[in-house]
């Protein structure tokens, strides 16, 4: 059985970026830029005022005061019709191109109105330059401005708009399809029956998903019958990622694997040496260009979940074209101790984790919640990470210091 | 001119939880629960086998070795027929229902199936339980699971589907509308013409918005024009907040404060002691039992962002239910000094922050960036922080310690 670090390799081996698309900007937040954009203009595209004001010559406000003529007035939008000359201003806003002939903008505080063509400046005699950012100083037309492999956010929205890229070309987002199967399986809405309990682990690998990132799409629920596992696992490996949950344990009706195999998809690993979520499969196909990796987890819902983050979410990652790390795993105090583990599998154990992010200087600290199990989702709920035991027994004491992974 | 902190009071007044609506499961993540759920069912809801085996009477594995009758096999979704009698198994898969009489389950590895009727058992003598979880030791029947003001994560969606909650009561995503202002903006798209710029700012905001767990309704770009204003913003008070950029400072064509005040917005404040930023206007319109939040930002992207993450995002995460503090601000050390800062307003800095949440211990520490002023879009799309410096003038020398906000 292999280890845990073993399986990642593997399935990050497997996860090869997607291929570049072009998308509207709308649909490029928190994708990765797949080509360096740059500007089709300088800018700022014309030497422009920094605020409201006056631009003046300044030999005219040498003495500190000066009355001027108002030759005009450029708020956004308009473009100036006449040059500054010795003796005349032309009023402009924050933004607004210079008028030629100007040297200087005068805020519109430092000014009085005499009438509607007349205005008395008082102010420093104003250095050339000044409140003026000239054309080109930010960047220059043709100059990268976002290069490629970057984690577009929300102020790069607002660059590639600057910068007239309305259809940046991106990683997509990887699309998910999440199929759940077994015969025991009924939908939220519903009341089971003797035998029968709700899918939980569909909807959770979902939001999961769509916290990545990344497209979900819901296969429902495959019943434990060869046709119809055929079918919902087919439509699944049209996209990029296929999850299923259950069907990959050791018991009678665990046919996935099998159909897997008939569909062409190649098994790379089964079983990782890990507690909860041992079971979990791993795959891919290679169609017509068009690469799936498909995941088999548990079907109890924290093996699910432990096998997402541990194999899933970097996987996801890895398509969409980020580098980052596959696993945020820090170093941490036990809060809670003594606490007896034994196992002959590393164990990942739910706890809640203190961050130091909100002070200069921390400890992490961890504490281990009160588990019931693999199937105790509401004690999961209140976790925001996983800590790392490896196999054996020990008793850690309050202040040992353990591996957590953060969720 | 108020204080960011005064300011911020204000907003936050106005900032009540929008009143809660019944949603579609896939609509739930990232929302806060407005009721406490309960389940509908005991949680195991019946005696269950924790993994795949044998289930027996303890007696008959006293020795340590058994050859037994196999009754029948119950799967996944399947209920038990027959009571399990001295000298008789049921084989039964993880989670199913135990059938009557069953003391204990042996696990499958260690039993050696003989014929389709006889098993042999080696293992120790069980204890009784051994492998089962007992109907509703999880949870019970009306026991409460997830306390309202939950902020719903992945994890809680597998729960509210376990409890049979498929439409969960939370505080709905506020709805944000989007305006930019000005006559010379033009869309990403088009070729800017003398005099116009690209419309950065409206992009960036419903980008900032949707990063928020929030739903944009991006309204376009309104003239300098009274009557396109009025229609725009008539519109834009529809939703939960309206997020104006442009038209708020002293411009001869800042008509945006007074066609609110038309359309029935109280104005609750103009003019923040910040930079960059000062021009940003504030204020509320209840109308038939609907309140929305008007935010009037400065037209340029750095004031923007900054009014955003200062003011707009902690409404949008109150109106959501969401009670977390309204910024993240740390203690850093600069890492690049000696930065000399003068002016008469606090001004917020863009800057890296390396975190210490990757660490067990660490001090954070802030690099400032190259800045060139309220336009300069390009350095803050680097920045992760912005260093919060007092009114007035110091250097600051590398080792010194800053307030730093996270964005």
């Amino acid at each position: 059985m292999i280890t845990v670090d073993a399986a990642l390799r593997l399935v990050l081996e497997q996860a090869t970026p997607l291929a570049p698309a072009r998308v509207p900007l709308g649909h490029a937040l928190g994708c990765v830029l797949a080509d360096d954009v740059a500007s089709d203009l300088d800018s700022p595209p014309w030497d422009k005022s920094m605020v409201d004001g006056y631009a003046i010559r300044v030999a005219d406000l040498a003495t500190g005061t000066a009355e001027l003529e108002i030759l005009e007035e450029i708020v956004a939008g308009a473009v100036p019709t006449r040059s500054v000359v010795p003796g005349a201003t032309t009023r402009i806003m924050t933004g607004a191109p210079l008028p030629p002939g100007s040297e200087a903008v005068v805020m519109v505080e430092r000014a009085e109105l005499l009438d509607e063509r007349r205005v008395r400046l008082a102010d420093k005699p104003p250095r050339p330059g000044q409140n003026i950012l000239v054309r080109g100083s930010s960047f220059r037309r043709g100059e990268r401005i976002i290069p490629r492999d970057t984690l577009l956010g929300p102020v790069h929205i607002g660059l590639l708009c600057e910068v007239g890229c309305a259809e940046p070309v991106v990683r997509p987002r990887p699309r998910v399809a999440i199929l759940s199967t077994g015969n025991e399986l009924v939908s939220a809405a519903e009341t089971p029956r003797p035998g029968q309990i709700r899918n939980s682990n569909g909807p959770m690998l979902a939001a999961l998903t769509s916290k990545v990132n990344a497209t979900p799409i819901e296969l429902g629920v495959a019943r434990d019958e060869l046709a119809d596992l055929r079918r919902r696992i087919a439509a699944g490996l049209e996209s990029d990622l296929l999850v299923l949950s259950g069907g990959v344990s050791a018991g009678v009706l665990d046919l996935v694997p099998s159909v897997l195999a008939e569909l062409g998809v190649a098994q790379i690993f089964h079983k990782v040496n890990l507690k909860p979520g041992k079971p979990i499969w791993f795959g891919s196909r290679e169609a017509a260009g068009h690469r799936t990796l498909v995941f088999g987890l548990p079907g109890n819902p924290v093996s699910s979940l432990v096998g997402f983050e541990l194999f899933v979410r970097p996987a996801i990652e890895r398509r969409a074209g980020r580098s980052t790390a596959p696993h945020s795993i820090v170093r941490a105090l036990i809060d809670n101790g003594p606490f007896t583990q034994r196992g002959d599998r590393t164990t990942y154990y739910p706890a809640t984790c203190d961050s130091a992010a909100h002070g200069g200087a921390a400890r992490l600290s961890v504490r281990l919640l009160p588990w019931q199990g693999s199937a105790d989702l509401r004690t999961l709920a209140a976790a925001n990470a996983l800590v790392v035991f490896p196999a054996g027994e020990r008793t850690y004491a309050t202040g040992d210091e353990v591996d957590a992974l953060l969720l």
